[in-house]
């Protein structure tokens, strides 16, 4: 069998998202056959970002210096900060290049079931930003769940005392997607909030 | 958008084989939560085993000590050698726990289309292996391939003017495999190579 060190590292991949034990040792074989080209840049990538990564003190993005490059980016708009629940949302909303405000990362999302509660979440931090004077308007981003919109629900009732707009997105067709195929509900949005063609 | 040295990292990740710049930000994002618990740990492992790891000078396998544990295990029977493509099969049989011979890890397989020809693998040291004196059985196992099983043929060639005895895999229904779902080539070759019940 491998050794002691390679079985181990099998075993520390496997609990990577999406890989498994079969899929862990495909990788590390990977891995073993390009040591220079792959598998010691990657190690070192690993142990430079992890010794490097922190979390803002302003958003709670992570990223390696703190402030994150977004709030030290004087060219984006600190009036208008994006709420998501989790550092994946944010870059998923960076990624389509569209947006050049701030965010704010609550780290999760209420959860009676989970027993997840507002002082879990990087919330009293937002209510702060809100009310510091600079922020203008606050877009929550949470996803469209359940949790997700009781979430939006209670921030807007938190945030009403600092007299900010506070905005959420658009639900309704996704881009190239087909009516026949959309479930009712974002039918029923889509309809319900129409625009002047 | 996230640090250059995040971006970077998934990148490489995105390299594993599985792994795709979907799966690579999630397996970054998961690790950039658990920094001390898995990251830290990760990036060591890697770095340990890829300054460790060398090919065996006896069979070609990848471990972190050469002779590799196998070829340096005295219970293992070393008049038994089995011979596969790569060193993932090697792994894979050795999950059997049903095997205590050694293994010749030929590090690909003949390919006139790819342009590997056999002075591109690991034979020269098979045949001197076989020649030695000690090993009295080489079993091929390559794959039940074309490719595969021209080599078979080819190192069967080789083989032959050091005398040793070769075998290959049994080919037949899988375990648990129903017949009504089997190729016609397995169905054949499993009721040619019938055995007294």
């Amino acid at each position: 069998m491998s050794g002691a060190e390679i079985d181990r590292l099998i075993q520390l991949l496997a609990k990577l998202p999406g890989l498994g034990p079969r899929s862990a040792r495909r990788a590390v074989l990977y891995m073993l056959k390009r040591r220079d080209a792959f598998m010691l840049p990657l190690g070192e990538a690993i142990g430079e970002v992890a010794s490097a990564i922190l979390p803002c003190r302003i958003c709670g993005n992570l990223d390696t210096t703190d402030p994150c490059p977004i709030c030290a980016d004087p060219t984006r708009d600190g009036g208008l900060v994006c709420v998501i629940e989790d550092v994946a949302d944010l870059w998923a909303i960076e990624r389509t290049s569209s947006y050049s405000g701030k965010y704010h990362v609550l780290g999760g999302i209420l959860s009676a079931l989970d027993g997840v509660r507002p002082e879990d979440l990087n919330i009293p931090r937002l209510v702060d930003r809100a009310a510091g004077g600079d922020v203008r308007e606050v877009i929550l981003a949470m996803n469209a769940t359940v949790e997700g919109q009781s979430t939006a629900h209670y921030l807007t009732d938190r945030l009403a005392v600092t007299g900010v707009k506070v905005s959420r997105l658009a639900h309704g067709v996704p881009i190239g997607g087909e009516l026949d195929y959309l479930d009712e509900g974002t039918l029923a949005a889509a309809l319900k909030a129409r625009r002047p063609f």
